[in-house]
């Protein structure tokens, strides 16, 4: 990424946004990577209470009002993790691209394509 | 974000290629947001895995090794929290960039800061 | 309950023997409910895992194989559960009962008979 | 067990109360394994949420006004795996006990005492 684009970085502004935020309440103390994976974990089960009595198809079809309650879940979610990355050490964007490589090869296009039995298969450790 | 810098944008560039890898695996038909909040909290269970029986402190200090396996359990975790901002609909950096502004009103820095007990107070429902 | 039948009492058979087990490893010292919970909400993900890409259809018609699966995730879902009480000095099945006539006020039969709509609107806090 | 006791076992009176508490309702219809899978997660997050920013030693001594929020949510948990069990057909005290056997083999008490170091590699998949 060249300089003049790095302010434009869309998740680059948000991780510094975050932090900055944590460090004016003085919170990196409770920060441990241990208390955060609790915390993305809370967030991530709120995400999934919104969807717990949905039909697939119902969850599939949100209201408006649904969808800024669940992008507020989902934004929580994100905090946490950008949070957790943070004070490991670790550069989302290079683990989230490794990863993909990763299951590229794992789950080759031509071979896991389409079925749910095969995506089951595939998808099961 | 001018054009110039939209192709450096890293998240974009990340969320694009997931809809492809995901698109070329035919998988879509299986993204339902109920199906996904369930991916991710799966995911998410792998992080808080990694820390079960850390101390706090332990959780601090990383090897390498487990540095990796925990970027790769975030990047799942990122992945399909993706994924469901896409199939709902929803812009990921803009609902964390609107929660934050929510978060800071609810916490004001002078008041929230510092202490265990506050916190604590403040995070709880 | 009498003193007779105190040893037929299965969830009481069950916790003396989940308490030896964690006795005769030396495991106490690792047992405080917050790594409790954490291990516990592991192994519910490892129940939602199961689930994650079945229609509810799916998941309601179950292989033997996969019965015997989820009966395994369950079990630690269940042993974690106890252990959790345990720690923390609770009575599991006196806070059961003390929750469901919380909820059978909540949640009145008449008003709350049947119609998924209905029960969204119940159960979301 | 005798059947002069059977009425006396604590967790078949709970289970049958369960049963009874949903049929009121007429909300089995909703009681899919899959929904029931992620109600219990939500269920289990919220005792997460309880010690998340606690210091292990905090999650240790709990007043009793956290101790009977924690039985509740370790209530609800247990509520919902009940059911899973149910409409699985699986019997949760058997599987258990079946687990409890198969982790007794893999780990054996003498090698398995103690250390945090031994513990994370005996658990770590």
């Amino acid at each position: 990424m060249n300089d003049e684009c790095h302010e434009a970085d869309s998740l680059e502004n948000l991780r510094a946004r975050v932090n900055n935020f944590v460090a004016e309440r003085d919170w990196a103390q409770f920060h441990t990577p241990k208390n955060l994976a609790m915390a993305m974990i809370v967030e991530a089960a709120e995400v999934v209470e919104h969807f717990q009595w949905d039909s697939p198809a119902e969850s599939a079809t949100l209201s408006d009002e649904r969808k800024t309650e669940i992008g507020h879940e989902l934004a929580d979610t994100f905090v946490y993790l950008l949070r957790i990355a943070e004070v490991c050490g670790i550069d989302l964007i290079a683990a989230a691209n490794d990863k993909i490589d990763l299951n590229a090869k794992k789950y080759p296009a031509d071979r896991a394509r389409g079925s749910n039995a095969k995506y089951t298969a595939y998808q099961d450790k």
